[in-house]
């Protein structure tokens, strides 16, 4: 089971501090965030691993900088104008976990380098050309991983032979370091069973140590091999990851929920919230609420964590802009214009359908953080 | 089968127009968009009955601007932000077809009354309450009109003894005009077989016919009946409508690509678009694009449609940013960089991802319209 915190105090503060903010609304729970965010950094630290949160997560400078001052090196991003808005945010350190092709997205990353030092990823040649070509000399050097397929199946080198022909380009241009391998383990992060997970994990870190390997035997220094995200973590500090890009912990959400490890839920709590307005209540045992797929991502179980309804209640979408909660049998539906927190589906696209992440604390609305960085 | 636009034009001048755009980015044939535009507007025109598009599919003012000047007598909204928008955007005349319970967004509506002709909706005489409680004196007057569930079960009144208790509620108000019936039949619309979407849509008919006549027999005039949708429209025209909301005609979509009339394909074409780059082409058979969960709706049909591909290519998501597209055997696979154009599976939370839309005529790029009212 996950561990849910107690909704009804955060409902109560969310329906005072939120009262004048149209729903639905993007709600999280700054202190479990917080607890989250110093839960992996005091994690990290112990295993003496680099800590490199990913922002696609959150796309707000405000849990950048939180990350940051828990102790994280840098953070990640998954394209270039995340890169453009943790830097103008006043990020110093910011990885590009997406090999990247498009000669239009290069303007961004250019003026983000000016003011922060810029690692990206390749796997293939032309990405190397792309940057040699389009980089102004005098910008300072770009550190350049390259990405390995770890099984995903979508980006990455798929053979050791790539990777040190790849790092042979690297060390060809002057204009660049080569700084390690990326390995980023998608299929195996939400893999609900600890022992099929880690087994499936095992074979991953096979992968990047022979890459490793074949680069060191290649007389290459690879300095960092980063990777990792919430659902392998615990096994991921163990080695060969020098950096975690971990990213979901921050929110958890209906998935990640489910994860086990060897304790049982994961060691963090659900923080990410969407506020709604009951809009309709014909219908007996059934209500609905103004937030439908326009505000809670699809790609995740539904929703099963909620707050301001009766023990038992269940979601399904009902177009763009509705959801229909069935109630259990006699329970008391909620008066027509009440307000519920329905728990975020899947927490990364979820964020991404809203301008606004409303930061309350069990002392009212604390602030307004801007997401950034959506298309 | 689908009308398919001649991608390969589209696609070289979209490559050439858009050149300096970075991916992924939202594009819409313009001349196409304006034909399905004037077609429906033709149809209607015949039956003789009103057109009120629906803007959530679109949610920009010039598209809104397009419909009305081909004949619409307004748009229609999904929330009173996109009726602030539309309003602002100078549409004269706006429908909320959500019935409308936040106090939260009173203001925004107060503000699009002051500009626009403003009706709403409402299944319930909580609403009544609380557009009587905000709504300030002197505002000019809205027209109210009752929601009908027609079988979707997400909004609407039940039964026709709770309509006409309605109708009595608004007539107490002197600030509201009693203006008829809605009726949303979203269960029919993507139904493919005409036979049986003919079949469904009676039931639809036949339920709104009852309400609207106990309602003439209560003594209550009956302006309007609201609602249709681009799979229904055709049968629609026939009554008891006389108001069309049709919304995805003017793109069209991976799903309504495939819903038949008995001619066969609906008599639109397809104009809506993600143009992404080739991103990785490490493996065999496949390749991976830009164009992930955050540029694609995941609730429709995979994408069906591509321009830049090979003939039997099939695409799959890969998380936020990535798709992985996959080649027939034997295919010539194109070059790292290249840009393709991805049809769109469902239209509106498609369009919902993107700030902007490129609209894009075989001359070249025409315009970059705002993508507005995003949560």
């Amino acid at each position: 089971m996950a561990r849910v915190p107690d909704m009804g105090g955060l409902l109560g503060t969310v329906r005072d501090a939120l009262r004048h903010v149209p729903t639905p609304a993007l709600v999280v729970d700054v202190d479990a965030l917080q607890a989250n965010i110093e839960a992996m950094a005091a994690q990290a630290q112990q295993a003496g691993i680099q800590l490199r949160p990913h922002a696609k997560t959150h796309k707000t400078v405000e849990i950048a900088q939180r990350q940051l001052a828990a102790g994280a090196r840098g953070v990640a991003c998954a394209t270039p104008l995340e890169i453009l808005a943790m830097a103008n945010g006043g990020v110093q350190d910011l990885l590009l976990t997406s090999p990247m092709q498009d000669v239009a997205k290069m303007p961004t990353l250019i003026v983000a380098a000016r003011s922060a030092k810029l690692s990206v990823v390749v796997d293939h040649p032309s990405q190397i050309d792309l940057l040699r070509q389009q980089m102004p000399a005098g910008e300072r050097p770009l550190t350049i991983l390259i990405d390995v397929d770890v099984g995903q199946r979508r980006t990455g080198v798929c053979d050791v032979a790539d990777s040190v022909a790849l790092a042979r380009l690297i060390k060809e241009w002057p204009g660049a370091g080569f700084g390690g391998l990326q390995g980023f383990a998608g299929q195996v992060q939400h893999v609900h069973d600890p022992v099929e997970r880690r087994s499936g994990n095992a074979a991953v870190a096979a992968m990047l140590r022979s890459h490793a390997q074949a680069l060191t035997e290649s007389g290459f220094v690879v300095d960092d091999i980063t990777g990792s995200g919430t659902g392998t973590f615990a096994f991921d500090v163990a080695g060969p990851f020098s950096e975690l890009q971990v990213g979901s912990y921050i929110f958890m959400d209906a998935d990640y929920g489910r994860v086990q490890d060897d304790e049982g839920a994961l060691p963090f709590r659900r923080t990410l919230y969407v506020l709604a307005t009951v809009t309709s209540v014909n219908r007996a045992g059934e209500l609905t609420v103004d937030a439908g797929v326009k505000a809670l991502a699809l790609n995740g179980p539904l929703p099963d964590v909620f707050g301001g309804l009766p023990q038992g209640a269940s979601y399904r979408f009902a177009g763009d802009e509705h959801g229909v909660i069935s109630l259990p049998a006699g329970a008391a539906p909620p008066r027509p214009g009440q307000r519920v927190l329905i728990g975020a589906t899947h927490c990364d696209p979820t964020v991404n359908l809203f301008s606004r992440l409303h930061a309350v604390s069990a002392e009212g609305a604390v602030d307004e953080w801007a997401i950034r960085a959506r298309y």
